[in-house]
């Protein structure tokens, strides 16, 4: 490895191949990723935070690029229910992004981005990277691997697959199977990029990037994010700026602004090949299947592991039912598992958001 | 009004210009429909049913361009739960659709397309023009209006409007207003649309239409029609004429699959344009609002007339707690109203298909 103190992000460079599910392999592979708070000596207080499907490694101090805070400095930092006064916090992007970390847009062999010649990656892609970034650091058992969402199925991953380099595992609004709902979601998505001719087969890195079928795909997962009662409570049928319908196609209501806002924004800091290879992998995720067929058998590995999972009442991405079926199958193996169903308005993105009970449930699992 | 016998779909013109909510006109305006069924000669036994967003008047014979039945036929025809050995029924083309009556593909005032041209219509303007048509076809009052989804809006449209045109009516899986996160759904799929460069700011009827927008969109709004758990049973996580995942983009899933091939087949018999002024229409539709803000108010006229409103516990789109919404607003007008949540495994599209125990609901409220 290098480090690449030059490059906008921090980075460094894996010294070996790394293999991946599909067969293939890569090569020089590029993990950037930021940590937070002092690695103790005996390097016992180490915890991994794994992000979501469009987030980045700035998970507790402002993004170099966008000027926004780090997406969980509520919960991420000195005091915060994961203290980085106690705990040294590391979040690495996942490759398949484009935050640093190898992904589509990197330049290949021949120099030029690999594009759709990237090799399509798994979860268990992403951690693999994550885990040769601990071997890099030196860190041989982390005191927890914390993630939501796509995060969540990072934590689940690497529990089922690297038992033994984690004391504890934290996984939040997340599923050990994207189910056929959740696949129908990104694929409309998928084809909502391809269908825009910027796409041009993902070869677009030299000219216009494919904005407009990137902000559909936006707009349509992140429905997904919000509970029907939170979306009706924070717009309703309000109308946007104006006193009545404008019989015409501008945006009247205001969750149709914000909708587009979202979309829009949303092109500025993502890369468009990036959401198909992410997406795909976690539309691939199915930890019951690389188990052979049953969840239990996932966590066999897992004795010593303690779990805690929550999920959230509103959220119909993934849902209560989804996370019992893991509680289920880590009760099967007799792991210490405890598992909460929260209260909160927001739908998917409670986890990201201003619920002081999931504070409370962080803060006491983390100890 | 003049029949149009070598048009290819059967239709009148209105001999009067339509206004229209948002305070335009439509003149010369033609409203496609079918019939089945006996009109009795004291005109009694006439039963108008209302198609949903991407429906069309052939509830109960073949589809003359798509050779296909019609769309009700289990819940139309001789011997059916609307038997029409009985019953006259009549279903019209909603305006601004393209299955004949007048829409955005039609020729405007210079010959051209209307385009975007066209009016913004509403829920109400669109059963505006089917009272046209009972006025001309000499009709009075109905026996009842039936309608499911858009259906349904137009039947309570109807009974909020014109109470003492019908003696019956039944609303299934709908609602008496758009959610945010309905409007969200629809706002996605226009802006789907519209993001396809060959809609070309609605004018491409001399070319290329946007059919790659047009079938994200269709996909999009399709996920919503379905239940979580009925995409599961139909598809689950199969892989699509295949033993393994093949690591690329093609529909590993059947539930991929499956989307594409709704969305692409959707774009053989459906007019963008048509498209976005539907959802438009649908968006707009607020029956409280129309009233003053208060539902009840909007069926101060039903008070003889005798509802019958049908939910599915699957249905997210339009839900029990929305149809609930309804009953409340009859009950407090003192109109006579029952309700029913069926039990069926489809989500939304449960109205379209073998739900037995929706037959004989509207079988027992038929009579």
């Amino acid at each position: 490895m290098a480090d690449r103190t030059d490059a906008p992000f921090r980075t460094i460079v894996l010294d070996h191949t790394l293999p991946l599910d599909s067969g293939r392999t890569l090569a020089g592979v590029e993990v950037a990723y930021e940590t937070y708070g002092e690695l103790a000596e005996d390097r016992s207080n180490a915890i991994l935070i794994f992000h979501a499907l469009t987030g980045d490694q700035f998970v507790a101090g402002t993004h170099p690029q966008t000027g926004k805070p780090g997406w969980w400095e509520r919960m991420v930092g000195p005091g915060r229910p994961i203290d980085t006064n106690r705990y040294h916090v590391i979040c690495a992007n996942v490759i398949g992004s484009c935050m640093g970390s190898t992904g589509p847009a990197s330049a290949g062999e021949d120099g030029a981005p690999f594009a759709m010649q990237f090799p399509v990656i798994t979860i268990r892609d992403m951690v693999r990277a994550q885990v040769a970034l601990l071997d890099a650091l030196g860190i041989q058992q982390l005191h927890a691997v914390v993630g939501g969402s796509m995060g969540g199925m990072q934590a689940l991953s690497f529990a089922a697959n690297w038992p033994e380099r984690t004391a504890r595992v934290l996984a939040i609004a997340t599923t050990a199977r994207h189910s056929a709902q959740n696949i129908a979601f990104h694929e409309v998505g998928r084809q909502a990029i391809m269908a825009d001719p910027a796409w041009n087969g993902g070869d677009y890195y030299n000219g216009a990037a494919p904005d407009k079928g990137l902000a559909v795909a936006r707009m349509a997962a992140h429905i997904t994010y919000l509970s029907e009662a939170g979306l009706t409570e924070k717009f309703g049928r309000r109308l946007q700026d104006r006193d009545a319908k404008s019989f015409g196609f501008d945006a009247d209501f205001q969750v149709e602004s914000y909708l587009r806002y979202q979309g829009l924004s949303f092109t500025d800091r993502f890369d468009a090949n990036s959401y198909l290879y992410i997406t795909r992998a976690m539309d691939y995720f199915d930890l019951a299947e690389e188990a052979g067929g049953l969840l239990a058998d996932a966590f066999a590995g897992a004795g010593d592991t303690r779990f805690c999972l929550v999920s959230f009442d509103t959220d119909w991405l993934y849902t209560t039912a989804d996370m019992r079926e893991i509680v289920h199958a880590l009760n099967a193996v007799a792991a210490p598992v405890s598992f909460v169903e929260l209260s909160a308005p927001y739908g998917h993105d409670s986890f990201l958001l201003d619920v002081p009970a999931l504070d409370r449930v962080v803060e006491g699992f983390i100890g």
